[in-house]
Parts: structure tokens; sequence; C-alpha cells
């Protein structure tokens, strides 16, 4: 599996990913599930996946090549007018990867089905984020969906929800999905370290921060550390149960 | 889906149940899933269940009817000699009823599927605690393993995996299976209040407190609005991230 989470905030745009592939748990490998296109001063498109690695790898294949090769008359990712117009291009290319690797129905298509997360902006209009259904159709983040994750999505969904604030810094983003990453981990063996992170400041139109975390980051393993200790501080003053 | 969790304590069994079943969002009711056998000073029994309705109170009543009519010549769980053989029990009828509902292979035996959380003890012997799968086959808890979820388990595992403590009394326990199931509860709908839990005293060989938590229980209300506080004092206090 993947954990990937794309979260709009008042400062912009803040995108991690982990990079643990498996099929099966003898054969599990990393690979970079975060994806960045960029003409600095007029667009940055990020995209994250999950879901199976022939896929993924080739949709970002397919979507690089027809941004580097304009004549060719598909729609290139960097040539659309809109990030709407971005994610149209990514399901479409999606689903027809999907439907050609599948040979029969439902049941092939789930096998070989993925799911992405894009943000960006364009210049003229505001940052956007999307999250792609195999089937090609996505949906919009808002402010009251700021958030989307994809993969194993629920062991860290707890932490999101009660402390994403839209008006957070992304120092302060950062930390939380790294205790959303950090709660995965530590209860999933499928989803693992390094982690990548994308950081984009609202109109700013060129990527603003790209870091990869690896196992032995300091600052991961304070927070790590720090959060197993806090939460049983937290926990510990929380009055107990009384039997009647 | 359901939530139920069962722990091993030194200082006996623990046992929690949300009490929401769902065919479609839009077909919602509540349920029981916590289900006691006790004969004082002989032994105890408690079955949780998640799955199919069907599947899980076909298995129930079975067991139920075969405990009140000794006559029958099917094995009862009241007069197994061992919790390995009431596992052993459950786990056949739990299969059966699988297979009568099921027509047609693997397929149908997944729509029909159930898994169920058995733990108790029987004079003469320690407690133990059981997982049966659908396929009737079941795992032990161990003091590496020393708790079963199923259901709904992802969201509310982190914490559990964080904070469990052998050691821990009762009170704390309940506490600890409060912050789990509303951490579950406020991710997904299909997971709901009232809450049952049950705790078993080692060697006591009775029920020691049966209890259902109500939606405006107080306590669980001061546990669920002071956790979402705890939770950010103790996500404040961490370090924040740093731009290189």
């Amino acid at each position: 599996m993947t954990y990937c989470v794309g979260m709009r905030l008042d400062a912009g745009l803040i995108f991690m990913s982990d990079t643990r592939t498996n099929a099966g748990v003898d054969n599990i490998s990393t690979v970079k599930k975060m994806h960045t296109w960029e003409m600095p001063g007029e667009r940055v498109i990020v995209i994250m996946t999950a879901g199976n690695l022939a896929t993924t790898q080739s949709v970002i294949s397919l979507l690089d090549e027809r941004s580097k090769a304009p004549e060719d008359r598909k729609p290139s990712i960097l040539e659309a007018p809109s990030m709407f117009q971005v994610a149209r291009e990514v399901g479409r290319t999606l689903k027809e990867v999907i439907q050609s690797n599948a040979t029969t129905g439902m049941e092939a298509d789930g096998a070989f089905g993925a799911t992405m997360i894009i943000g960006g902006q364009i210049a003229g209009s505001e940052p956007r984020l999307f999250l792609v259904y195999p089937e090609g159709n996505f949906i919009e983040a808002s402010e009251d969906t700021p958030f989307f994750q994809i993969g194993e999505a629920k062991y860290g969904k707890p932490i999101i929800v009660r402390a994403h604030d839209p008006a957070m810094r992304f120092e302060e983003a950062i930390k939380l999905l790294m205790v959303s990453f950090d709660s995965t981990i530590k209860s999933n063996l499928s989803v693992g370290l390094p982690l990548d992170f994308v950081t984009y400041d609202m109109d700013s139109l060129s990527i603003s921060h790209a870091e990869r975390i690896e196992a032995d980051d300091p600052y991961f393993q304070t927070v790590s550390n720090g959060w197993g200790h806090a939460l049983k501080v937290a926990f510990d003053q929380l009055p107990e149960f009384a039997f009647e």
C-alpha cells in the first residue's frame, strides 16, 4: 500500500507521501510517489499516486512524455488552461491505462486500479486540490473538506480530523502530517519511510520547498518519540472511568 | 460495519463493542454485538461479533439454543472442557452458517462472512482470548498480541498500540477504549454509540461489570471533548519543523 495526504491551507498547499511499495510482504521496495511539474511564474502541478504501481508509473510517464512533446496532439498538463482541465486530463489518462490493462470487466479493473491526489496553481486562478478516482472522475477539496488521503488512510485520519486548522503555518502542518504518518507506520507494515513532502506558497507559482525525510531524520525521530510521550501524558490527564 | 475490541490485562479481560449496524447508509439500526454466557463459579464466556448480521445472529442463536438444550447432541459451549474447545465450537458453527448461506464458492462466502472475538475463563484454567475467522479457524491473544480488534479497526489502533499496558487497571482500560472508539466514531459513520462493555476480573468466574454507554453519557462526553483538547495541547508541545 501507500499513504499520501494533500492539504489546503490558507498559506497554500502541502503534500506528503511515503515511499514503500510492495507486491506481497516478501517484495518490498522504495518508490517515489510524489511527482511535480513546474513552470516558474506560470504553473505548479503536484501529483501523488496510490494503487497498482504499473498503472501509476504508466500514467506519470504518459503525462510526462506529453508535456515534453507538445507537437504530439495529446493534451499536455503543462498547456491545460486550468487545474480543473489538468484533473480531467489526469483522470482520462488514468482510466485509459487501467482499461488497457484490464481485459475483462470490473474485477480486473480493480486489480489495476489507482487513485491520485492532484494539486497546484495556474497563473490567474486559485490553488486547487483534487482527488482522482480509478474511474477517471474526481472531486475537489473545499473549506469543508480541506484534505484528501489516499492509500492506508484510516490510521492517520483521527489526528488530522482533530488538529487540522486552515490557519496553520507550513511548519505546523508538516508536524501534523508527520504525526499522522508516524501513527500509520507504527500500525501498518505497508507504509514506510522515507517520506517526501512538498509545500506550495499561495500565488508563488513555484515549488516552495521539496524535501525527503529519511528514516534516521532527527526531527522525525523527535516527533515520533515525542508524540508517544505526549499521548501518554495527554491520556493520563483525562479523568478515569469510575464504576458505580 | 462495527468496531469491537477485546483486551488481555493482568487484572483480567475487557471487551467493548459499538452497536451500529447498517445495510447501506440509509438503513442504520442499533444491535447488540456483545453476548455473554455465565455459570457463576464455573465459567464465563463473552463473544463479540462483526460482519454480516444475519450470519452473526444465526451463530449466536445456535450457540444459545444448544446451551439451553443439552439433550441435543450438538456440543454446547457451556459444556466444552476448555476455552480452546469453546473457540473450536464457535468457529465450526460460524463456518457452517456461512457455508449454508453461500451458494457458490469464495465470493459468496465473503458476502456472508463474519469475525468474532471470544474471551472468558473456565474453572481450573487461565482466562483466554481468541479471534475467530470466517473460515472457522482462530488465533489466540498473547503477551505480544494482547488485544484483538474486529470491524473498523484501523482508526482506533494507533492509540491502543501507544497506550496499552498490561498492568492497566480496568478504569484506565475503559478510558483507553473510549478514546479508541471516539477516534473511530469521529472518522467513520458506520461505527456509533451506544457502546457496550464487559469487564472480567481474573479468576472471579463471574462477569464483574457490564454496562451500556449511551450517546449522552457524561463520562464519554468528558473523554471525547477532553481528548480533543489534550491532543491539541500534546501536539502544540511537540517542536515545530524548521525549514533549512
